[in-house]
This record gives structure tokens, C-alpha cells and sequence, in this order.
């Protein structure tokens, strides 16, 4: 089959040939699974109804994917967090987004630990610089002021720099695997950083109520990318592996497992980054891409859903979000996952443990920890259960999105979204807000689009970067700091005030009683 | 193209298929290049003679290789070390595998830092245990003793931990850069020891006489390889990528990109674990391989060879081995590759600085710093320069070999030699002595044939892994270490025992003044 025509590969690419399509372009799209959305992925059965196994969360200032469901008519609904929270091995409930912490010590810690990397953060994402006449906005981390010592630091060097307490070091261990889908000594501090920071923060990143957990799309996350399919029709090629590129002759030329041939002008590769070795190119890609794409592992990770006859913890007063800290738990964060009108009640976990276990081996351990965290044997009594191990899926390599191990954003990160050839990159790795999310694929389509569309003269390379407006029903709220989030000290503050006040006071009371003691001479 | 055989991919696979052969099996080899030899690739032309622009030296106890040079009477000669080695940012010539140090402290880190080392892998390696009436050894670096804890940690943690002065740190890095290709911060600590230890220990591996680059094959190391496809014959299929392995019916039917189908009862994929990614698989690779593939990156090295009119550098009492230690210098180490008859004079260096420099310019930059080192202007007169810069090589992903980031081999290396369903794994990244080396290619290669023949029961599990006997002209000597080497304390235990003898003596002398003064009563 030949054909001149655009030609894409999943899910982000989506994005980019609908606006390819709507800019009056014949994009194809070339899909490798037998289905269209990537790692987002919605079942349906009589159980669940409908129920997302990939990704699922929306929240405010994610307005291009907000843009694009309204589009088509998709509703939205707020993941219950309406009762208490638990932070078991803690074990107390509590409202917010981060768990209070008792110990003044603790809670001193834990306050200026993520102070300082929101203050870190800034650091490597102000480096957003705005050239020509219209704003483009480009992120280069690699560039921060110490860019170098932070990306030679794992994550875990720097907690270990930063916190005094076991307390904070364990919670931010658990704050990194719920984010990243990655343990802290596996990935560069300078990648974390930034990584939390173009989500909008430590707030905005964990947040659900006014964060990137608030909301879920009724009937299932997978419907913007089937409406986007269903948009495209004939030009969406299902089960089409790409696994050669020819970029020797005019026409790119792209071959698929299923033997297709299909020729194009320009190529957007719209896969994680380590995806692009599916490939076989020719000519070979430039060195630096060449060894990039090897050095992006994909988080791990496996979504699991327990299935229950009553929603037993909102009558405990509890609204589903369990924070679980304990040595070998197979969960350590969950969400509720209860249908928007409180039908088939269902609690949402991320599994992290990559052991061998059995799904019904898996199934049982995660109701003895729910039933422990909730006090209650009604969580050992599941009525079904759904889980996606994504560390199997050949055509995502994992989830939820490709981290940076130490030592490779400083040298390999300036060619993530450099165009080799007739080859544009997106897929939600290349987004510089919202990386990682359904957000960061649809900016990287885009983006990727207009660059084609640049490239053939149909735009100025001032408008390959455009800002999405806010979405005007679904707001970003401000997070207001409080006098002593912002003034407390850290503890190695408060270890030093105690230190020079002890010393004052010693040395007054030292001076007083040398003076009484007619030491010092009364002269 | 339908045929029933044995299927193979690249270099260790040229060991495995002779090895099928002569057992009297019919293996066939896909080849992705348009050569044989993966990572050993020897240029012929006029200026150089024959230059090795890969892999190039063996040494002492790399039994399998010389017993495969040795069948093809290919023949070693030694690298030159006879005259004095230079190293520079010290700047003083020496004798030896490691250079001395003058500073009395510097001389204590560095000698305990690479003792260490030593003792650490030792813990790492003992773990090779023998099952069954005939031993068969298995490493498993990820039961080590401390091994999660080391994993977490980075090969610059551990410097970090272990050095006192910067000298050893520098040396150190190194030391690392040379023998991994890979930064300290970009390896996971356990990975490293393991790596070192697997070879022999710091002083064979990074020998010259008596080490790793004692020697080198007369006429290149490709040849062992060619001899290898020229006794293959036919069986060697050139310019063969493998893009699709399906193993859903009885035959494994394997598809290359030049469109020929190739159907076998087993598969051995004689890849580096990250160029599985370059096949697609059905059924899809279970989950720990599917993210081992994707976690474990190659070196990056440039070869680089300068060829002058005169081996000026012997002249001047210098044997051509340089450890360079400066900023931005492009090279860090260089060894002597003028031919064995003294012809066609020739330093071989190693660059690791992946900057956009032209060719040209590199090669201004090395004669630059060889200048400087050697302290002559006859360094800037090259008459022929080669180089290769194996990070662009889409069928390597880099050299030497892949490396591990912290955290990946206690959670991924089991898999790394585990069959899947009948595909066997080769290739020099699962052998367990000098892997990263031909000689580990030859180890992986033959024993992935052998566990073939086990599967078709033509041989007995604890036949799959053989010793292998020393090599009758190119043997191993211990290597003694003296007593200084063995009993100088660290810098730690040397500041311990000066505070220690510090606070004795001064006890003692207070004793004294208060027993003079009277202070202390005398009874």
C-alpha cells in the first residue's frame, strides 16, 4: 500500500494528526496495538461498567486535554476525597493534601524538605525562556545554575542531604514511587525536580481536590482518544507496528509488521522515547538520540482495583485515599474509585512490588492491608477485581512515563524533542507541562504538528509553541501557604538557633555567675 | 526463505552456531550489519595497515578467546609497555599498573580505596556457587550480602564514602570512565564491584602486562570472528536485522528487514540486552525482561587513533601509556598501538567528551593534549588519523558494554540469561568472567549453545557451563601485593590513630604537669 500521506505512531499522535486534519493535511495515523489510546485504557464489563486501568486523572490547568473532552462532549466528576484521609503507619485520618505530622521534629522536616525542592524546582524550571515576538516557551533544565551537581545526585542523595528524620525520608521515598513509578536512588534529583515542578509544584503534582488527582472522566479516559479516532476514520491503522524508517530518498518511507508500506513527507514518532529502538533507521540516528533512547527506562507499575458490595469506608468516616507506609505493603496509595452517582463501589491502588505473585495471591494481600488501614474485615470480602500490569506491555515498556536515571538530562536531554530529518518527536515525554500525563501528549502532539506544518511553510516558527487558555469551568485554585509553612525552620535551622541560644545563654549565665563569683574584677 | 535452523544473531553468536555446528547441528546466522564482529571491527587501508576501531585486547586468564585465536592460528603480540608510563595532571613518568602517589595521604586513600574494592567485590562474587555432580557456576551479585544497599548507591557515593582527598576521587573517576565507559554517577555501585571482580580484581583489569590489555591479535581482532563466518559459510546471512521473533506455533519464525523469514526450533538472540528492543516479539517478553531491555544502557566511547611519522614518544623514554587527568581534556587514557615490527607508529586513545566536535577538530584537541603530556611539538604532526564513535552505531547503542544505573540489577538481574520459552540469551553482557570482553562474548555464546542442546536433550543440565583450562603460552600470574600495600591504614584509620595517640599522649603529659604541680595528690 503506498500512499503519500502523514504518518504517526500512538496516542500522542492522535492529537497531532486531528490538528494536521483540521489545518486541511491527509495524516495517518499507525497505531501498533489493536486499539488507540496508548497507555490510557478503559475496559468495560457488567462488574466495573466502565473502568480506567491506565491513566485516568485529570485536575485544573491540564487545559488542553480539558479543551479537547469538552470538545467532544466528555464529562468530568470529583474523585471523592469528601471524608478523611489515612496515613497508616502513621495511622490517624486527616483532611488536605499532605499528612500532619505530630513530632514538631518530623513535621519541621517534612515542611522544609518540600520548601526546598519547590525553591530547587523554580531554580531548574525559570530557565523558561520566551524568544521572538510571540512567546515560545522552552524548558531546558540541563541549563540550571547547578544543573550538573543535581543530575549527578539521585533523588535519594538528596533526601538524605535534606531530611533529619526517618519520617520525612519515608514519606518522600513513597511521594517519589506514587509520582514516578520509580524508587528515589533510581533517578536523577535534577529530573525530579523538574519533573514536579512543570506539573505546577509539590501541591498541585499530589494534590487531589485542586491537583492533578481531582478529577476522572465519566465513562473513561480512553474516550478522547477513540473520539479523536473516530474523527480520523480510515486514516487511524490498527495492529500497524512501525519497524523501519527510510529516510534516504524524498518520501519518508515507513514499513509495519503487517507488511504495509506507506511513504510520507514528514514522520511524527509519537512513542516514549525508548520506543523509537522498535525502529530500524536509515540512515542511523544521530549518536546523541542514538544513546538517549537507551538510557529513558519507563516507571513501573501495576494498577489494581478491588471491586467490594458496599462503599463500607465512606460510612467509616474515611474517603478512600489511603497513604500506606509499611515495610513490604503491596499498595502504597490509593484513591477511591466509587462511580461518580456512588454505584459499584471500588478502591483504586498503585503496586509497586514486581514479585511473581499470582493475581489472586496479588488480590489477597492488597485486601489484608486495605482491611488493616481501615479496621475493617469488610475490605477482606472483594465482589471482583481488575488489575493491568503495565510492565508487560511491549508497546509502552511501562507506566506512567520514561524517567531520567542520574547523569543523563545534563548530557542527553537537549535532543528529546529534536527533529532529525524529516522525523518530529512527541509523545508525552517531549512536553514541558504536564510531562507524563494525557496533558503533556496532547501539548507534544500539537506541538509537533505545528512543527511539521512549520517546517512546509505554514507557519512561523513563533507559533509552534502557543499557550492553552484556562479552562473556564474547571479552575486552578491557588495554595495558600501558611505563616509557618513558609517561616518554620528546618531542622538543621532549629538545631542551630538551639545551639547559638544555648551558647548565649550559657555564656550569660557563665558571665553572671563569674561576676558574682568576683572572677570577673569588679574594677 | 524458509528454512529449518538454528537462528542467531550478531558476534557471540558466531561462537554459539560453531559450536551447534560441530555437535552436528544446522544454525543459522542473522547478521544485522554488513560485517561480522559486532563490536571487534578491523579496517584495513594503507596508512594504518590494519587498525582495531573496536574491541582489540586480550590478556592473561580470557582462556576462550585465545583458545579460539589460537584453533585459527591467529597470533598475539604485546602491547608496548616497556618504557616509562606518564601521568599527567601529576605529571610524573612511572612503571607499573597504577601510578604512584608522593603525597604520603593521597598514597593511603588511594591505596585502601582500590584494597576496598577489592574486598567488596570479593562479597559480591563469592556468591558464585556450584550445583549438581559437576560444578556449574552461577553469579548472582543481587544475593549479595549487602547487595540492595550497595545497588541504591552510586559508584560516586561509594568515592564519596570511601576518599578522603580529591586526588583519589579524580583518579578514581578514571579509572571508572576507562574500564566502564560510564561516569561514577551513572553506575550503580554494585554493579561496578561485581563488574571488577568478574574480571579478576582492579589490578588485572586494568593492567597492561599481565592484564586485560596485555596483548592484541596480530592483523586485528575481526579475524577471529571471520575465520569463524568463513567456517559458517553460507550459514552467515549478512545485512539481516531481525525486526519480528513469533513463537506462538510449533517453529519460531523470525522476520529480517530485508524481508527474508527464517522458521527454527530455537532461538539464541546474541544481542546486547537493549537491541532486544529492536524486535518485536509474540508473544510479548515477559515484564522483567520487557523493562530489563529498556534499563540497561551502553558506554559511550569514541576509538581514536593518531598515526605519526616517528615514534617519537619511546625516544623520549616514554612507552606511549598516558592516564591524562585535566579539564576538558578529550582524552583520559592512551595506550602504544604501534604495529609489533615497530612500523606505522600510532597512539590509541579513548574519548569520552560526546561534543559536536568535527572530526577535525577532535583530532586537533588529542594532538594538543598528547603535546602537552609528552611535552613535545612533534605531537602535532599526525600523518593519518581513524576514528570511530561507536555511540552512533544503531546495531551497538555503544561500547564497550552496557552498564547498570543504580537500582536495576537487584531488581532486574536475575532475568538477564533466562530463557523465554526457546529463545537463549548471548551476548558478552551475560557471562559471568571478563564480561564486556570478546572472551565474555565467547563464554555467552558457547553456553547458550549448550543450553540448546540441553533443551533437545543432546546434553546434560550440568554440562550447559564448562571451565575452561588455562591457555598453555599466555598465563596468568598472581599478582603480590606488599606488605605496605597490604597493612597502610586508610586516611580515616590514620586520623583515628593520630587522635587517638594525640589524646594519649596529651593525657599522659597532663598527668604529668598535674602530678608536678601537685594537683593530683600525692598519696
Amino acid at each position: 500500500m503506498f500512499k503519500s500521506c502523514w504518518c504517526l505512531c500512538p496516542s500522542a499522535g492522535l492529537s497531532a494528526a486531528k490538528l494536521l486534519k483540521a489545518s486541511g493535511l491527509d495524516p495517518v495515523v499507525l497505531e501498533a496495538r489493536d486499539r488507540v489510546g496508548g497507555r490510557t485504557f478503559t475496559v468495560q464489563n457488567k462488574e466495573a461498567k466502565w473502568v480506567d486501568l491506565g491513566g485516568a486523572y485529570i485536575g485544573p490547568t491540564q487545559n488542553r486535554i480539558l479543551r479537547l473532552a469538552k470538545e467532544y462532549g466528555i464529562k468530568t466528576y470529583k474523585v471523592n476525597e469528601q471524608e478523611n484521609l489515612v496515613h497508616y503507619g502513621k495511622s490517624y485520618p486527616f483532611k488536605g493534601s499532605l499528612p500532619p505530622m505530630w513530632n514538631p521534629i518530623a513535621l519541621m522536616d517534612f515542611n522544609n524538605l518540600f520548601r526546598t525542592m519547590d525553591k530547587m524546582g523554580e531554580e531548574v524550571k525559570q530557565l523558561v525562556y520566551w524568544t521572538g515576538c510571540t512567546p515560545i516557551p522552552r524548558d531546558a533544565p540541563w541549563r540550571a545554575p547547578h544543573a550538573e551537581e543535581w543530575d549527578k545526585m539521585t533523588m535519594q542523595e538528596l533526601f538524605e542531604k535534606l531530611c533529619w528524620t526517618r519520617t520525612a525520608r519515608r514519606f518522600a521515598t513513597l511521594f517519589v514511587n506514587l509520582i514516578v513509578t520509580a524508587e528515589p536512588h533510581e533517578v536523577s534529583a535534577l529530573w525530579l525536580l523538574w519533573y514536579v515542578k512543570q506539573c505546577g509544584g509539590i501541591m498541585r503534582i499530589c494534590s487531589t481536590t485542586n491537583g492533578g488527582q481531582e478529577r476522572k472522566f465519566v465513562g473513561g479516559s480512553n474516550q478522547v482518544s477513540q473520539c479523536m479516532a473516530r474523527e480520523l476514520g480510515d486514516r487511524v491503522k490498527l495492529q500497524s507496528p512501525v519497524y523501519r524508517i527510510d529516510q534516504t530518498g524524498d518520501m519518508v518511507v515507513v514499513e509495519t509488521v503487517d507488511k504495509q508500506t506507506y511513504k510520507a513527507k514528514y514522520v511524527i514518532v509519537a512513542t516514549p522515547p525508548a520506543l523509537n529502538l522498535k525502529m530500524h533507521f536509515n540512515p542511523e540516528l544521530p549518536p546523541l538520540r542514538n544513546q538517549l533512547i537507551n538510557r529513558v527506562p519507563m516507571g513501573s507499575v501495576i494498577k489494581c482495583m478491588v471491586y467490594y458490595r458496599e462503599n463500607f469506608w465512606r460510612k467509616k468516616g474515611y474517603c478512600g485515599s489511603m497513604v500506606i507506609e509499611e515495610e513490604g505493603a503491596p499498595i502504597g496509595f490509593t484513591l477511591d474509585d466509587t462511580k461518580p452517582d456512588g454505584t459499584v463501589p471500588c478502591i483504586m491502588g498503585l503496586c509497586r512490588k514486581l514479585s511473581s505473585l499470582s493475581k489472586e495471591e496479588r488480590l489477597r494481600r492488597i485486601c489484608e492491608i486495605y482491611s488493616k488501614v481501615l479496621g475493617t474485615d469488610e475490605a477482606l470480602h472483594p465482589v471482583h477485581y481488575e488489575e493491568k500490569n503495565w510492565c508487560e506491555e511491549e508497546y509502552s515498556g511501562g507506566c506512567y512515563t520514561a524517567y531520567f536515571p542520574p547523569g543523563i538530562l545534563t548530557q542527553f536531554g537537549r535532543v528529546l524533542r529534536e527533529p532529525v530529518g524529516k522525523l518530529y518527536f512527541a509523545g508525552t515525554e517531549t512536553a514541558t507541562e504536564w510531562s507524563g500525563y494525557m496533558e503533556g501528549a496532547v501539548q507534544a502532539g500539537e506541538r509537533a504538528a505545528r512543527e511539521v506544518m512549520c517546517a512546509m511553510g505554514k507557519l512561523q516558527p513563533n507559533q509552534i509553541w502557543q499557550p492553552e487558555p484556562e479552562n473556564d469551568e474547571i479552575r486552578a485554585l491557588p495554595f495558600v501557604t501558611t505563616f509557618w509553612e513558609r517561616n518554620l525552620p528546618s531542622v538543621d535551622g532549629f538545631l542551630k538557633f538551639l545551639g547559638v541560644s544555648t551558647f548565649l545563654s550559657a555564656a550569660a549565665a557563665a558571665g553572671l555567675v563569674a561576676y558574682k563569683k568576683g572572677i570577673i574584677p569588679r574594677s
